[in-house]
């Protein structure tokens, strides 16, 4: 493929249920495990060449630090621009969407010539040294209600997944800092988050996942005010991991009165367009 | 998810480009490895439980002893109906769509609860036991321009992409016999087969993949005089393998005056319906 003036990649939405922090050495082995679902609501971007790196996130002039990372990471500047229907730093995965778009469309605007697993890798490493997220990237390379078996970029961390089609429903209340919660000291966290795995891969269901989700974000000790209400009102609907976010199959939290929003279950994951 | 009535599932067509044979005492570890391009125009396989396990495609009653074995390997008999505007037996994974198609259907008509590595595996293993396919299947799971860079299973197969997206074209003068070729001797076809893997990894793009494939089928000596004469005059044209059957990216087959039929990449692999 001939360079191009600029390209377009699609990158769903990731929510996650539960999960476990490994931190390595090496970033394309530092990860998480965990599972949750890819959102047909997702991040468009665009990359086009210029002097230097510009990033706007829905008409704005913003620093999304692991879109930047990923152009410095291929040896490229240009201006990316990103649109999205998601909240912001809401536990959506929008950090991880843009940097994995740009690095899709990267490829493809200054003819990279990069393989699938070498572009998520490198969207992996700079959303894991941004701080930004650890499970995100492989998740939406992947699409569907992917399990996270494995921490780390795909060389590494092997992927499962739930088969699931259908509807997805969210409401959110706002952001929560992720790099507060994995930077730190996650061990009763990660234990909460290997139990909901465990108990997951025992059974790989929709309904087994949000059960998984709601136990793990209670033992965790990460629920929030807004976030525990709307649980403990819909049995169906668990916690996006890490916002002030929840989410349901189905039309859960419609039918309790909810004014959520309502996507699908995507499950191509990142492509191009 | 409760058990219900019926249950479809969409599987995409697959068209091989290039592959080695890979055999081992372990089903779940044979495979091929390779390359080749997923197809939105693929097969819906629909599982209704029965008394006893019966095979309509595409409205005639039929044998698709892939999709015997998976039902027979998930414990359970249905009636199983495929519908496919693609031709059968002729290089686009039509039996390893059905199987794979019928393991995810039948999870959900049956309330199995496996989770989407382990039904990938059953089908795998009933296409390889079959005799019928040796790659088909884990690269229809993905979707995608899929690179099998391992033989085998998910738990044993890694995979990675070509990133690309669009139009795809085919034309098919008919069948050939798959089990003839992968069950014989395949040390040179595989010889073939790893020299134009290699090719593509070194630049995983669209145009490499049809070059390596276009390479593979006159060293592998699987070109048959329908397809040679297409070959030589579509540039852009690449074998099917196994079957009497030609594909291009974009336009490159009407382009030069050929009926050929248009679908897109798909980029999710298999999902319920």
């Amino acid at each position: 493929m001939a360079p191009s003036d600029s390209a377009t990649a699609f990158v769903p939405g990731h929510v996650t249920a539960a999960f476990s922090v490994h931190r390595r050495e090496d970033p394309e082995r530092t990860g998480s495990r965990g599972a949750g679902v890819a959102t047909s609501h997702g991040v468009t971007t665009t990359v086009a060449p210029a002097a230097e790196t510009t990033v706007i996130l829905d008409g704005t002039d913003t620093s999304i630090e692991p879109v930047v990372r990923v152009l410095d990471a291929l040896g490229v500047t240009a201006r990316v621009t990103c649109e999205t229907p998601l909240p912001i730093g809401a536990g959506f995965g929008v950090s991880g969407a843009a940097a994995l778009g740009a690095a899709f469309a990267a490829d493809e605007a200054f003819g990279v010539g990069r393989s699938e697993n070498d572009l998520i890798t490198v969207a992996h490493v700079a959303e894991v040294e941004s701080g930004t997220g650890l499970g995100d990237v492989v998740a939406q390379a992947r699409g569907g209600v992917p399990i996270r078996l494995d921490p780390g970029a795909p060389a590494h961390g092997r992927l499962d997944g739930v088969p699931a089609t259908g509807r997805v429903e969210y409401l959110s209340f706002g952001d929560l800092s992720t790099a507060e919660v994995i930077e730190g000291d996650a061990s009763a966290l990660s234990a909460a988050g290997e139990r909901a795995l465990a108990s997951l891969r025992e059974r790989p269901t929709p309904d087994r996942l949000i059960e998984a989700g709601r136990t793990f974000a209670r033992d965790a000790d990460v629920l929030v005010d807004e976030v525990r209400a709307v649980l403990d009102a819909v049995p169906g609907a668990a916690m996006a991991m890490l916002g002030r976010s929840v989410f349901a199959f189905g039309t859960a939290l419609t039918d309790a009165g909810y004014d959520a929003a309502a996507c699908e279950i995507d499950h191509a994951g990142v492509r191009r367009r």
